[in-house]
């Protein structure tokens, strides 16, 4: 591949399919400040043009790859798997392994992405499925939570590789340039060494022993993730998707009361209209769009899931997320990392994938 | 026991001890509204009656019950059990199994409180460790997630458990007093009948079978938790645990950065003046001590945890669910639910206590 990053796209994903897509490409256009980079575009030619020709300047940059296919965003991954063959979301995953493309962004159906992926790109460690990585708003910038996708029930060494994936992201993506690595911390319900059951204990006690990249905080709890305690926060993923909706359906309470309240009586939306500016800059700060785009990590390939309601600014910063792990070093840091691992790690075999969480 | 309503009360529990307990029976006094009640304080008679002078009006309805004996915040519950006799947590609930009182609160060692009152009081059901159940305040008001306490692995027998005391729970503190049974979900990574872990699926199937005195909705997700989807949610403790205070810190971060933006030019604060009413109702709603109050479910007796770090009002709340609860049907309604189980409860021996989660 040359200098020129290439970004393979499922236009068929998500809940709005090729029109936010195009407009998202066309925003991540301006966020890429002269980057040299290219889109696959994956899916219906005719829906797929009908955006691009309103935007003449994604002309020269953007290929598309019809198909007609399209894997729905309730079909079983497994029966994804066995007819997805040719769909959008398989021919842009299909893109990196031929290496035509350094990164794919889709977002389709979440437990298709991951089965599709897993079987082209296949995993880097010993994990069994990717694991997805939440990055969350806290008060001192992002802090990255992963998995919350499919490793539900997790053993203490994929705790320990989620410590080693979600390290690498962060130095890719947030790292402050210090050259400070990354601070990580295990979710659990209390500080101490005995608290919690025996998977966390565990990996406490491993990721405690290790010689790894990152910088091991020991066990942090759930309010510590919006306070920004450590930088990378490792959990399996039922604890870690619970924890992500919990905090998104607090967003929206909060949301919803605040503006009840300052429309409670003229006086009150009179201070709002004055103090319009600072409440426009909150509901930004809040917005979980404004950091869309969670990688699938574990893989041979740079994969990015944007949520499924994302709109066009959604949909760009999941292709930014794309094209900067495309350009950073984190899969050598990974690769690195896992192989310190070996030695302990006899592994649970990689076995086949049943259903995943979303 | 007479109509007249005793609480037992550990004066020494909490961050602050005698003001804050005596501080906080003097403000449950005016919102106990006439109802008649008596209070045994437990603990260092010095120090409590010297919050008692200030406060003539308390004389005759406060009994303090002295003892030197205090179980520290941090002491192991263990070693609370085994030299804990005498203490003023002990002796609170001792009171209840003695037939003194209706119902104890502590702000003390929650660790220490849950397993004294398990060694003291017995469980009604077949479970192992009394169940916590904070109760969270949502769009719609008020709802009761259990476990957030110390089942960290709990089978599905026990997340049935945990509906039908979490239902009586909600029937007796919070019902509308149409008639309409209690909804209950239960807490997972997604709605349909596959998703989620062996433990919640079979759970699931459980409370679908069963004929039960509350309304159970199905699965339910984070984001329904602050929604107010449903009345009750269950889970686990240790995603209970992670859930709460993953929302204590969203709701720190959203005051912080509102603080922020309304302090950010002298326009906003101006606004933010201005409409001051609406924020401090705003802060108001979000203040967790507004709801502190969580009792220990399962339980032959009614015991209420109060926050370690409530105030006066926080703990006078506490001392309101106490009444509550204790005049109410609950434990008859947990009794008759738990009798309907019986025959396919073989149920887990109810064993020796290890550490709790908080």
């Amino acid at each position: 591949m040359s200098d020129q990053l290439v970004i393979s796209v499922d236009a068929m994903g998500g809940d709005h399919g090729p029109p936010v897509v195009v407009a998202g490409v066309d925003l991540a256009l301006d966020r890429l400040a002269g980057r040299s980079v290219r889109f696959l575009l994956h899916g219906d030619r005719d829906r797929i043009d009908a955006e691009i020709v309103r935007r003449p300047r994604l002309r020269d940059i953007c290929e598309i790859r019809h198909t007609d296919l399209v894997i729905a965003s309730d079909e079983q991954p497994a029966r994804a798997m066995r007819r997805g063959k040719g769909s959008s979301l398989w021919n842009a995953i299909e893109a990196i392994r031929a290496e035509e493309a350094d990164a794919v962004v889709s977002a389709g159906n979440t437990g298709a992405l991951m089965a599709i992926s897993k079987l082209i790109l296949r995993m880097m460690g010993g994990s069994d499925r990717p694991a997805i990585v939440a990055p969350w708003p806290t008060l001192r910038g992002v802090t990255a939570v992963l998995d919350v996708g499919a490793n539900l029930d997790c053993d203490a060494h994929q705790l320990l590789e989620f410590a080693i994936l979600g390290a690498a992201y962060y130095q890719a993506m947030h790292s402050d340039g210090s050259g400070r690595p990354p601070t990580v911390g295990l979710l659990n319900v209390g500080s101490e060494d005995m608290k919690g059951h025996q998977e966390v204990r565990d990996a406490h006690a491993l990721l405690r022993e290790g010689d790894f990249d990152f910088d091991y905080r020991g066990f942090v709890e759930g309010n510590d993730i919006a306070m920004g305690a450590v930088d990378v926060i490792v959990t399996d993923a039922f604890t870690g998707n619970v924890a992500l909706k919990t905090a998104e359906g607090m967003a929206r309470f909060f949301a919803t009361t605040l503006r009840a309240e300052l429309t409670s009586s003229w006086i009150n939306k009179a201070g709002a209209m004055v103090a319009s500016g600072a409440l426009k800059a909150l509901k930004a700060r809040l917005d979980p769009s404004s950091v869309n785009g969670g990688p699938l990590l574990g893989l041979n390939g740079t994969v990015i899931k944007s949520h499924g309601g994302a709109d066009a600014s959604g949909f760009a910063n999941a292709l930014l997320v794309a094209a900067n792990l495309a350009s950073s070093r984190y899969a050598e840091d990974i690769a690195r990392n896992l192989a310190r691992l070996a030695p302990r790690q006899a592994g649970p075999d990689a076995g086949a994938m049943s259903e995943p969480a979303q």
